[in-house]
């Protein structure tokens, strides 16, 4: 298990910043929780003031194969492009739904991904990721505010 | 001007952590985009899955006195508490119309509001509150993502 650090977090994340800069995207939307604080840190850095948040969670339906629901009402009014942001591309399920979600109710809006890592094993590949991972990760904001 | 560095942030936030645990709120609504990080946290921190956010923007009306528009649809279905969050209170006109709104639209909700700061010249005081603010706040995701 690897600890990843604010430290990390912020050299990646100036990373992700500059690669996605020259998008020029209107608005953020983070997957919650896992994508918010990237969300919060991109949006700074990009001076892009109109960050919405979106989440996923996963039902067993009766045995079933599990489903996925999507929760947050987005608004799109005069936007043309807009940056998806999570921590990680692990499964790859989330990001993927969240994906096909926004695009299946927003044709005329233009969705570009990004996140921190992306494993090879994923069902979906971010279009901007920094970092492959091999390893669980262990993100600050999962154990630092934990009492 | 003070530089607020993410260990002053998560000492901070683990100390409100504490003072809203007993609430047992169900849901998180960050203000964007100086909440959103906190929102994060504290949604670690408290085991909240239910993160939400909205958004206000100042508007000139022709010279006459500016008006403040909110954006972000908040959904609270079968939910009774929820936790308010900013980054800090400062003119308090931002989270008091949030507050306002809020309580507004949903009357069967409770509404409680947290901060990491909060200026003794606010409009509006903040349930809980950490520090009181009296220089200027450089926080560390308005500095550390400026390429």
């Amino acid at each position: 298990m690897k600890y990843y650090s604010y430290e990390d977090f912020k050299n990646d994340t100036r990373e992700l910043i500059i690669k996605v800069k020259k998008l020029e995207v209107d608005a953020i939307v983070g997957i919650s929780r896992g994508g918010l604080t990237l969300a919060h840190a991109m949006a700074e850095g990009l001076g892009i003031r109109d960050v919405q948040t979106i989440r996923t969670e996963l039902y067993d339906k009766n045995c079933k194969r599990d489903t996925l629901s999507i929760f947050g009402k987005c608004s799109f009014a005069g936007i043309k492009k807009v940056l998806v942001v999570d921590d990680i591309a692990d499964s790859g399920e989330t990001i993927k739904a969240v994906m096909d979600f926004l695009v299946l109710q927003n044709s005329d809006v233009e969705f570009v991904s990004a996140t921190l890592f992306y494993k090879k094993t994923s069902v979906y590949e971010p279009v901007f990721w920094i970092n492959e991972a091999n390893d669980w990760i262990d993100f600050f904001w999962e154990r630092d505010f934990v009492i």
